[in-house]
C-alpha cells in the first residue's frame, strides 16, 4: 500500500506544471538577453548602473522576455533580432517597476529592499526614466517601425492602466469590469506585446501575431490574478514572501472585490474602515483573510484566472504541436497552479 | 534735451532683442501644434487631460518646439510634418517637468501650483511616462527612424543627466565642467535635439543638420545658464517669479561655484552649512546674493552664456540671411538679455 501511494506522489509531483521546460529551451538565448541587458545598462553615470543591477540582478523570473523568446521559438524564427527585443520588453518593465515601487511606497520587491528604499524615489524616477529611453534607443537599433508601435502603444497603455489604478485606489466597491481594465493595462499589455513581438520578427502571418498576443494578454490577466490572490495566501509565505502587502496599501484587487460584493453591512464596515480609511490595527489583515476565505473569495479568483488561462491556450491551438507550444502551454498552467 | 533722451529711449527699447519676430514667423504652426498637443494628450482615464493640461496650458513658451518649427523653415521645409514631431518635443520636455517637479519637491512651476502639488507624486509620475510614451507613439507614427533616434538618444541623456545632477546635488565644489555637463545633458539636449529635427524632416544635408544641433545645444547651455542667474536676480522677482529656489533646494549652479571659488575660507564655511547641510535662515539667501555680487558671480555667468550664445549665432553662420534666421538670431541674444 505504501509503495502504491508513493508512486502516485511522485507522479503527482511529475504532473505538477512546471517552468523548467520552457526555461531550457530557451535557456541559451536567455543568457544573450542576460548579457545585452548588462551591455545596456552602463552608463558614465555611475548611479545608472547601481540601481539598474539592484533591481535587474535581483532575479525575477524573466517572465516576458522569455515570451518573446518562446514566441519567436514557436513561429521558427532564427535570427538573432529577439534578443535585443526582449532585452527592450525587459528594460520597459523594470522602468515600470522603479517608477510602481515610488507610486506605492513600497520598501521590499521580490524580498528585498526595494530601490527607491535604498538609493530614495529620486534616483528610481529618474533611472526609470532612463531604461525606459534605453528601451526605446533598443527598438531604433533594431530598426522596426511595427515594433516600435507595437511597444510605444504598450507603454501608453501601461502608463494609463497605472494613473487608472491610482484613481480607482482604496474603492472597494471598484467592480470586477474596472479591475479587469487595470490589470489588462498594467499588466497584461505587456505580456502581449512580448509575444507578438516574437510572431513579427518571424515575419508571420497577422492571424499568428494575433494568436500570441491574444495568448499573452490572457495569460498576463491569469497571471496578475493569481499574483492578487498569492498576496493573501499562506502558500506565499511559504516562498518567503510578504503577505498583505495589498492590504496593507489598501489596493482592490478581485479577492476583495468578490468579498465586498458578497459580504454583509457588517463586513462592508471592516472594508470600509481598513481599504478606505486605511484604518489597521494589528489582526485586521487575519480578518480579511478569513472573510475572503468564507466568501470563497480567493478560491474564485483562481477560477476566474482559470478562465483566462483556457483561452490564452485556446489562442496557440493554430499553432502545430511540438516541444515549443507544449512547453508554453505548460507554462500557463504553471501560473495558475502556482496558487497552491 | 528732453526730446533727444526720448529717442534715444526708444530707439533703445526698440533695439532690445526680443522673442516676436520669431514668434511672429511661426505663429501659425505654433496653432497646430498646440491643437496637436491638445488631441494628443486625450485618454478616457479623466486625470490624464486633466494634469496634462494643468501643465501644458500653463503657458510656457514653447520654446523647443519653436525651435523645431523654426529650423524647418530656416531649410525651407513645407510639408507638415514639423507639426507632429514639435509636439512630440515638447511632450517629452513636459513628461521630464513633470518628474523634475516630483524629484525636487517643487510646489511651484511658472507661479502657479505645480502639478505634484495639486494631484501628489504618484499621479505626476505617472502622466509625465504617459506622455513620454506618448511622445513615441507620435514619433512611430510620424515614421522616421532617424529622428526616432535622435530623440530617444536625446530623451536617455536627459536622463543620464537629470541622475547626474542628483549626484553632485548640494556639493558647492562641483567644478563648471561637471555642471556643464549636467546643464548639456538636461536642458541643451533637447534644444539640440528639436533644433536637428527641423533639418532632418526638411531633408536637408548633414552639414545644416549639424549646424542646426550645434545652434540649439549651444542656445541650451546658454539659455540654462541665464535661468540660474535668474534664480538670483531682482529681475526674476519683477516677472512675478520667485527668487532663491535653487539656493534653497541646495542647488549648486554656476553662480554658486564661481562664488564658492572666488570665495574666503569664511564664505566657504556659509555655502556649507546653506547648501551642504541646507541648514538656512532667514538672511542667508539676501547673503549670498550678496556674496554673488561682490564676486561678479552672477555679472561672470552671463559673460559666460554670452560665449555659448555667441557660438550658438556662428553655427547659423551657413545659412544664407533672411528674416528666418534674423529671428533665430534675435531669440538667442533675447535669451541672453533677458538677465537683465
Amino acid at each position: 500500500m505504501g509503495i502504491v501511494v508513493d508512486i502516485k506522489q511522485e507522479r503527482g509531483d511529475a504532473q505538477k506544471p512546471s517552468f523548467d521546460a520552457l526555461q531550457n529551451l530557451v535557456e541559451e538565448d536567455l543568457q544573450k538577453v542576460n548579457q545585452h541587458i548588462l551591455n545596456n545598462m552602463q552608463s558614465q553615470v555611475a548611479l545608472i548602473p547601481q540601481l539598474a543591477s539592484h533591481i535587474i540582478a535581483a532575479g525575477g523570473k524573466r517572465l516576458r522576455p522569455m515570451l518573446t523568446l518562446s514566441a519567436a521559438k514557436l513561429c521558427d524564427y532564427t535570427g538573432g533580432r529577439h534578443v535585443g527585443l526582449s532585452a527592450c520588453v525587459e528594460f520597459i518593465h523594470t522602468a515600470t517597476l522603479l517608477h510602481d515601487d515610488v507610486v506605492d511606497e513600497s520598501e521590499l520587491r521580490r524580498g528585498q529592499e526595494s530601490a527607491n528604499a535604498v538609493w530614495g524615489n529620486q534616483a528610481s524616477v529618474l533611472v526609470g526614466d532612463f531604461l525606459f529611453s534605453r528601451a526605446f534607443q533598443l527598438m531604433v537599433a533594431d530598426g522596426s517601425l511595427k515594433i516600435l508601435k507595437i511597444l510605444s502603444d504598450a507603454s501608453a497603455v501601461i502608463a494609463e492602466g497605472e494613473v487608472l489604478q491610482l484613481m480607482t485606489a482604496n474603492d472597494p466597491q471598484a467592480t470586477e469590469e474596472a479591475y479587469l481594465e487595470v490589470i489588462r493595462s498594467k499588466t497584461a499589455t505587456l505580456f502581449a506585446a512580448a509575444s507578438q513581438v516574437g510572431a513579427v520578427v518571424a515575419d508571420r502571418p497577422q492571424v499568428e501575431e494575433e494568436a500570441l498576443e491574444s495568448f499573452g494578454m490572457n495569460l498576463g490577466i491569469a497571471f496578475q490574478l493569481i499574483d492578487d490572490v498569492l498576496d493573501y495566501s499562506a502558500k506565499q509565505a511559504q516562498l518567503g514572501k510578504t503577505v498583505g502587502d495589498d492590504f496593507r496599501e489598501g489596493k482592490v484587487t478581485l479577492p476583495l472585490i468578490l468579498a465586498w460584493r458578497r459580504g454583509t453591512d457588517e463586513e462592508r464596515e471592516f472594508w470600509r474602515r481598513t481599504i478606505e480609511d486605511l484604518d489597521q490595527t494589528g489582526d485586521d489583515l487575519e480578518k480579511a483573510i478569513q472573510l475572503m476565505t468564507e466568501h470563497n473569495a480567493l478560491a474564485d479568483t483562481v477560477e476566474r484566472a482559470r478562465h483566462y488561462a483556457a483561452i490564452a491556450k485556446d489562442a496557440l491551438g493554430i499553432f502545430p504541436s511540438g516541444e515549443v507550444k507544449s512547453a508554453m502551454l505548460e507554462v500557463v498552467d504553471f501560473c495558475v497552479d502556482r496558487a497552491y
